[in-house]
């Protein structure tokens, strides 16, 4: 699909840039874009009367609507340049958030006026395909069989583990749903309780299949849990790693499982999952024969970027279907690292060998030649991918594209039919006939998904990056490269940065080391202090120095992001960074947060060596200033309290 | 909130129009928003060094770069004008589309850029505000007290409706869960299952108070169905109308509650919920001790626009509460015909007294003088809205907002924590400090609604459009009634148009009489044909002709939607419909099934009379030539199969 040759794709060129360099270009495509549009609506029946005419348009009124349009224009105008967050910057490192490509903010504007629904292809005859397109991307980007497989978009990645866990848990319940039916009950070879809730997936999308073909599956569909409601803790539990996104908690509840009904994946010291640990806890539910509903693997944590092993998960899950004949279904939540995938892959779209694929990386100079990345296991993970049942990924995250885009991709389309749905007046369906010369299809996404009506113009966004950048090494894995690369030098430089001394006092910087992807996690350290709790402290309010809580982040030198790094999420791993930061082991146990900084690295802008010196001086410069001012805050602030005591 | 001076709004001055007649106005604003944003970036710190020199930006990778994306947009371009829907033209008459409202897609332009994420005011530090702030419009325009209730953005209707159900599931077991535990337990006055199942939303809500004083609450919110699961079958039934959108179904599935507890609430003659039947069915269920989830009753139905007995529903749950101390949940589905309540509040957020209402449309030009709208029972439904628990709104049906924008409005905020969740990474809690100067909130939109990340665009687009088009009858409400007023001239002319008279054929025009909103539906009749059957084959053909089916809809003189009428779906009432285009019953009995054209009148290019009675002479031509292509097809047919028959 991206047969465009791009051998020569210029990072810079993608996005306006932090000056607006590309301010030119940008003005024009606009206005092209709107100008298309314009003249689309004036050459539509030519023969149409004015219905408002130029004295019409010269009323008081009608100037005075003019006005006031205008006026809250600059309203508008004015309060998103005094409060909105420079992503944009290189001085912004913080959450996911980075410049987003000219051509998809060029694409959503350019759709957004002809303003399509993506809910039936009738309402968005052109967008609806660019969707499909889009989503099939994605797929081929992940291994999948693009014959078989479907991907759509969603408002975001909640949304797309919604999806996942809507599809893994009404599949649970088909073959339970069939063994209450006599004439289904006869294509299950085993009729156990235990045996049913175990089923492979593919198995279960086989006998769908046969169901249809005996005319039975809309009868049994409404036997399944859609039909009938959950059976309260009869589904099994879902695993999901302890350091798990939010959205899994919301799902368990919105899906109506119960979050009783989590089992958390205790995490290891590289914020992984650990997969011991993960193996004795599967094993020990087989052997209580509790059901597993799913497994979660989460490839880019939102807090320290962590990449689960993704190959040993499903390795575990082919284990237990040869050990014990029990299977699970397995959804990656990539919303963060899934567009990552891109970097494994050439211009054919083949997932290049680890050798193979660090030369080019040098060759091709994606990556300085002194860097490797990514780590042996971090590859297994991309690779094994393929074999997940279901993938959520965001483009507005690491797709460099504007909110709300995210997306779910499928590994068999099958699965789609226990979940989709049929409304006459949107989804007209629309026969094959003579009269129609044009190969027509009638699409109908809102049938198939959780979302209903969606912008048609978010597909027109993704779609045009995919054509611009290709998800292949030479086009994203380029542009996500280069935040890998300042990561990994900003690592370098935090830990070999001489101490800050200021009145007398000495702060050091310390950083989490080696992460999988480009999140990296950081703290100051004041030398002397042996205090966890002080510790946490310091860092929280150099945090709210270095975000909005500041006031106006636009007069802010450096922004940054921040997070709390828990006993409750990662059991006693943060240990490691506390010794590292040389606190005692007793300090740990006693405050069990550890309050650091926290930054994705998704800039472009860094990704040249000499350029990222200079930005390293200045950065140094402004954490002294930082550091100065809460000095001074503290000074005042004894100050003030020596004065109260006098 | 609208304190603006409303009195001159002028209705074409808020749209780019069917010719494109603010082009220069759109353009010049579309520059203002881009110029403001390209000069914010490079306005932010200066002193930062050019990364990318004039001289990068001259090589031919750079420039290719940029042909590349050229060639991109020109070939989405050209998509889209091939393809799109001309909604903006009153030549389109189908699905809930017109041309939207300029200020919105500037705001939206203007934010994009910016690239706001509500799913927490760190990310979004303007446009959450203004998503408050919109919300709390909706809030107001339906009665509902400001400083207790709040409403928010939803990607649209479908999962403003999932979260209407997903509240109305939680607060149901909240009294259950609060039984099973001691200290819990003593705030109950009365512990049967059936007394628990059925309580007042209030009283639910005032056990939430007293069991955050208790400390309780949290413990209590996991032994709800969030935390356990839900009990199959034991939360009772959904009564949603026959009539009802597809979306309850999902709802139903998604939810865990499974569509067998649906309980369909049959529809009278006028399409809307029949209330006596409804009221058997309550009371019904009552008697056997099933409980009733939620009630939902719609506002503008999608397939003929009806508007349920709102008043009634609110009548019912009080009499159900006197007599048998059983209550339930009310949720209105007012996606489509929502706004509308704008039209029944004036300049001061009163709603006015029907007489004075009627006086002030014919007084300031609202509805001609002759035309009297609405009947007595959709103004009591309107009234009756602040009494609903939660309702459905979408801005990007009658609000004039592009896709994707739906709301939800809750009556009493306090219900939102039976949902809301927090993120440590997203929702870093900002204390109040004397540090901070402004007031600044820290809002986590994340946490307390269904979705995650979110375009903050939207918010822009929404609250820009509140502020120029207030919420009132000289706002929305003339905007509105423009749709209104053409739909009710356009059923006048249809029952009252000559017939056509072609190749020897006579067809006439049939509409169903009295709308309560802006939806009409009508079809061709043939004389002499008396079989619905062959009715309903010329329907479909015409709407075929009428539609992207018959190839590019620009080319087209008239697009329209349908919708097939059936028994499943409104029982024998559509029968009425047959008898009126003078079918027999039989033949209703036989077919049980109607196909009409359905048009959503919302452009407001038709409301002056001379331009209408214009458009209808034109539209008259041009269904003259719609038969006559049917009709051509048809002898063509028939001759080719003449032919083989020789």
């Amino acid at each position: 699909m991206n047969n465009f040759n791009n051998k020569n794709m210029n990072v810079d060129a993608l996005f306006l840039g932090p000056k607006s360099e590309n301010a030119v270009f940008f003005r024009e495509m606009m206005e092209y874009a709107i100008s298309e549009h314009i003249h689309w609506r004036s050459g539509y029946h030519p023969e149409d009367p004015d219905l408002t005419t130029t004295v019409d348009r010269y009323a008081p009124e009608y100037r005075d609507t003019l006005y006031r349009t205008e006026g809250i224009l600059n309203q508008l105008s004015s309060k998103l340049k005094s409060t909105s967050v420079p992503w944009f910057s290189p001085r912004y490192m913080g959450h996911m958030n980075a410049d987003t490509l000219m051509i998809s903010n060029l694409a959503y504007v350019m759709a957004m006026m002809y303003n399509p629904n993506n809910c039936a292809q009738e309402s968005s005859p052109t967008t609806t395909v660019l969707e499909i397109e889009a989503g099939l991307d994605l797929c081929a980007m992940f291994g999948y069989d693009v014959q078989t497989s479907w991907g759509h978009i969603t408002s975001g990645g909640t949304v797309a583990n919604y999806e996942g866990l809507w599809v893994a848990r009404n599949i649970k319940t088909l073959p339970l749903a069939m063994s209450k039916h006599p004439q289904a009950k006869v294509l299950l070879t085993e009729t156990s309780e235990t045996a049913l809730l175990n089923m492979r997936t593919c198995d279960v999308l086989d006998l769908i299949d046969e169901l249809k073909k005996l005319g039975l599956f809309e009868e049994i569909r409404d036997l399944t849990c859609r039909g009938a409601g959950v059976e309260q803790g009869k589904l099994g539990k879902l695993l999901v790693p302890q350091s798990k996104h939010y959205s899994w908690m919301k799902a368990m509840d919105i899906l109506g499982l119960g979050q009783q009904n989590i089992v958390q994946l205790p995490v290891n010291k590289n914020y992984r999952t650990d997969v011991m640990k993960m193996r004795d806890i599967v094993f020990s539910l087989i052997e209580q024969g509790e059901p597993i509903l799913a497994v979660v693997a989460v490839v880019g944590t939102t807090e320290t970027g962590a990449i689960d092993n993704v190959a040993e998960v499903i390795k575990l899950r082919q284990e237990c279907e040869q050990r014990f004949g029990v299977s699970f279904y397995v959804h990656i939540d990539a919303a963060y690292a899934g567009y990552a995938c891109a970097m494994f892959r050439d211009e054919n779209n083949q997932f290049l060998e680890y050798e193979a694929l660090i030369k080019r990386y040098h060759n091709d100079g994606i990556f300085p030649v002194d860097m490797v990345w990514p780590k042996q296991d971090v590859y297994e993970s991309f690779k094994a991918l393929n074999q997940a049942d279901s993938i959520t990924v965001d483009p507005h995250k690491v797709g460099f594209i504007s909110y709300a885009a995210g997306a779910i991709c499928m590994k068999d389309k099958r699965i789609v039919d226990l979940i989709s749905y049929h409304a006459a007046y949107v989804f007209e369906e629309v026969k094959e006939s003579s009269r129609k010369t044009d190969k027509q299809q009638n699409v109908l996404l809102g049938s198939s998904i959780m979302e209903g009506s969606k912008a048609g113009a978010t597909a027109a966004a993704v779609w045009a990056a995919h054509r611009l950048v290709p998800l292949n090494l030479l086009g994203y894995g380029k542009v996500i490269a280069a935040g890998i690369t300042t990561a990994n030098w900003m690592i370098d430089k935090i830990n070999s940065s001489p101490s800050f001394v200021i009145d007398g006092r000495e702060f050091t910087l310390v950083a989490m080391p080696a992460p999988d992807f480009h999140m990296i996690n950081f703290m100051f350290r004041e030398t002397g202090n042996i205090s966890l709790e002080k510790q946490n402290q310091l860092n929280k309010r150099l945090y709210e120095l270095c975000s909005y809580a500041a006031g106006r982040t636009y007069a802010n030198d450096f922004l940054t992001s921040s997070t709390s790094l828990t006993y409750e999420e990662y059991g006693d791993n943060p240990q490691n960074l506390c010794l590292d930061a040389n606190f005692k082991e007793e300090e740990w146990h006693k405050v069990r947060s550890i309050y650091v900084l926290r930054a994705a690295i998704m800039t472009h802008c860094l990704r040249d060596k000499q350029h990222f010196e200079n930005y390293w001086n200045e950065l140094k410069n402004i954490f002294e200033d930082k550091l100065q001012q809460l000095i001074d805050e503290e000074n005042k602030h004894s100050h003030s309290l020596q004065k109260v005591s006098l």
